[in-house]
């Protein structure tokens, strides 16, 4: 998992796709949350396969899974003998509907195929790398300000998600009505922790068009309201 | 199947469903076709696990498929002893996705449920049984029309689909070249026959909004013009 939601960890592909590929193992990325947010080096790192989604930093409404497959990969498809189990993503038949022999295997979602068109012309128009660019400034911009009252990510430096901010929750906060405040005064909708961080971080999410320096600010003041309403001490 | 699209056979399901319950199984019907364009009496045909298509007889983009479980199907789902192979058909787990437990199995592709709604309120509007009604004349109209220049429907008397009528292509007529020609000049696509029908019928479509006598008449009069422009002979 490239960009590892539940902890805001951006995890060292380039590393692992050595250790995978030094092992003849094929290398399998999830890029849901990253692709469109920071760089997704298919090629260059060397993965085998590759999914995303459209509603993430891609900001288009969500329904398709953008996938790509090395050389290795549908050689490994080519080769398979058990049979496959599931219709809905037998990519041994979806590779001869994509390609050239055209064999029907699904109706397409149509509507969804021309929403991503335009969101991808859209991440065009800015550029992929100022879109790479803006993700991370606003990232930084946040880290700043939540720094400033005492409120620290969670992940490793160096592999803090620009998209996904996995922050402490601050001594003396109560998880559930500081999120609902900032729901029901603001319109904002901060995620909770799972698992072994439940009630211990909250998952800020700055994707795609919600990535901008207005909506940091925005959730900088409000947090600091709610934060101060519910006698949390921070400094001033 | 319901509603067969290759040989346009409506299936006689209830005959089936007594059958398949003498013997203990469970009955899985595919209404992709058949919904909203006709009755598909699930509770009264005792039918286990239904599935259809958001965007024939609906009129609604494609990307769902509605479904629905019987009792019986529900309990075989939860004795079931195997490991669900696919993620994305795993039932028992979109099952507390989609009760009370609402634990998160995938991401909905929200803007195609709001299209269902708006095409469900539509059918809605129009009255579920005004608009089987609407699929059969229309049905009728076309093969009568259609029996005066001597085609006929394929499909045995009585079992006839009322949206997707499939018929004899008539003697000295070019599969390919009429098709081409009801495209290009009126921009009406009709289907092929497939299989051992392939060249020797069409497939017409009256689903949903398209089900209208006006398409119904031009349709007629568009496919007249092109066979007698290809020099086959017809009644006047």
């Amino acid at each position: 998992m490239h960009a590892e939601t539940s902890t805001g960890a951006l995890q060292p592909l380039e590393e692992i796709s050595q250790i995978v590929h030094e092992h003849g193992a094929l290398f399998l990325v999830d890029a849901v949350t990253s692709l469109g947010g920071t760089n997704v080096d298919v090629d260059g790192w060397q993965i085998d396969a590759c999914y995303s989604g459209s509603q993430k930093c891609l900001s288009c409404p969500p329904g398709l899974s953008p996938v790509t497959f090395s050389e290795s990969a549908t050689e490994a498809i080519e080769k398979r003998k058990t049979k496959v189990r599931s219709w809905y993503l037998d990519l041994s038949m979806i590779r001869q509907y994509w390609g050239s022999e055209r064999l029907y295997h699904h109706t397409a979602p149509i509507n969804m195929n021309y929403a991503l068109l335009e969101a991808l012309k859209i991440v065009k128009e800015e550029g992929l790398e100022n879109r790479w660019k803006r993700h991370l400034e606003n990232h930084l911009q946040l880290k700043d300000g939540l720094s400033e009252i005492g409120i620290e990510i969670v992940s490793q430096t160096g592999h803090q998600l620009p998209m996904l901010n996995a922050i402490k929750i601050p001594e003396g906060a109560s998880d559930l009505n500081i999120r609902q405040q900032l729901l029901q005064e603001f319109g904002i909708e901060i995620g909770g922790g799972l698992g072994a961080f439940k009630g211990k971080i909250w998952r800020i999410g700055l994707m795609g068009a919600a990535s901008t320096k207005g909506n940091v600010l925005l959730f900088l003041a409000a947090l600091k309201k709610c934060l101060r309403d519910q006698g949390v001490k921070i400094p001033a």
